[in-house]
């Protein structure tokens, strides 16, 4: 069986990425659920307002977008807008061979610049805060894909 | 060349779970359309309105929300926020070289719970079967890449 | 270290393929941002009102939808419901090593049609060119998920 290993320290480097940006955005699931759970309300379908164990005391204010909430959901849009393409790019880089401090700085700087990212829309912190962050993630997305690109169509 | 085979048992059920995720996922897309169809609404660009052989008799109203299409977008951001992860999840997974009842248990009961979430939304079921079913399939999410972090971070 | 190569022509028609689709994916995350520069407006977040170098002159009508935005977020959010699974069906697909001048026409075939649905869609053809393209492109990626389902299945 040919199947990339774990051990490998490029492809480990790339695998824990994945990982800690997949239990991110997972993350970004519950802490809705938990938000839900404390504002009771945010919800958004119309049987989410029956009476139920979770829901002992139903009311239709349950069903109006809630700022806590939506910020959440608003994190988590721009997570699905970003890191899918991350895990499939980050992949791909890794089989160009590049020298692993690269790779490091490369995979590692995109979580971090992901989890700040986090950490400054979750506060609201100034818009251009925020960008600035995404930004470097981006870059970083934009410039492994490329290089991925430039390898594949057979430049050295 | 060196690429994963379909034959190996472990990697045939990474690649059964994730063809039958992603087709679930595709068919979301075809049944908002089929939606939209039936509904005659719930379109979203203002250029839907224009009179053409699929919507000979155009009318203002077909860009308010329709609550049988928006029920099956909340169906599909629910996927795209959890599919996604879960095929790079379950590819690293694999990696791990987990026996393969287990492998089986954790890959197929994720697209199972997947399958009674779509059918209890689909159907209005109460919030508490829906979240039930979603904390199913997101708990296999965050076993599988947990323990495919602590892998390849180095421990056995 | 088993990892597949760029080198492989089936495998590289398959990474230039996904390269191109997520440098097109993470554009429209640019082209919001060029959008929402332009417009002024288009914002999502209350913070995004406070004065900032990015937005020396805030109101509060920069909250509204923008309808130029808003295109670009729809085109997005069509790209979040497809991309990402073309990106693991094509990578699963090249697995089962077809021809390579049937991988060639599939995976860039699925490329031209995002990229001409992009183009009617920015430019807000109608909604049967719209139609068509996405139809083109969701075909595709049914097929080789299809296809990859049966070969991991067992079938020859």
């Amino acid at each position: 069986m040919d199947l990339p290993t774990l051990r490998d320290p490029l492809f480990a480097t790339y695998a824990i990425a994945a990982c800690l940006m997949i239990l991110k955005a997972v993350a970004m699931s519950w802490l809705t659920v938990v938000r839900m759970m404390q504002e009771k309300g945010g919800f958004r379908s119309p049987e989410d307002l029956r009476r139920t164990p979770l829901n002992p005391d139903p009311s239709p204010e349950q069903l109006a977008p809630n700022d806590r909430v939506e910020r959440i959901r608003r994190i988590h849009l721009n997570d699905l807008e970003n890191i899918p393409f991350f895990l499939v790019a980050g992949f791909l880089y890794i089989l160009t061979a590049p020298p692993l401090w690269l790779a490091q700085t490369l995979l590692y700087g995109y979580v971090v610049s992901r989890l700040l990212h986090f950490a400054a829309y979750l506060t609201a912190r100034t818009h251009d805060m925020r960008a600035t962050l995404w930004t470097v993630g981006s870059l970083i997305l934009v410039f492994i894909t490329g290089r991925t690109l430039f390898v594949a169509a057979g430049y050295p």
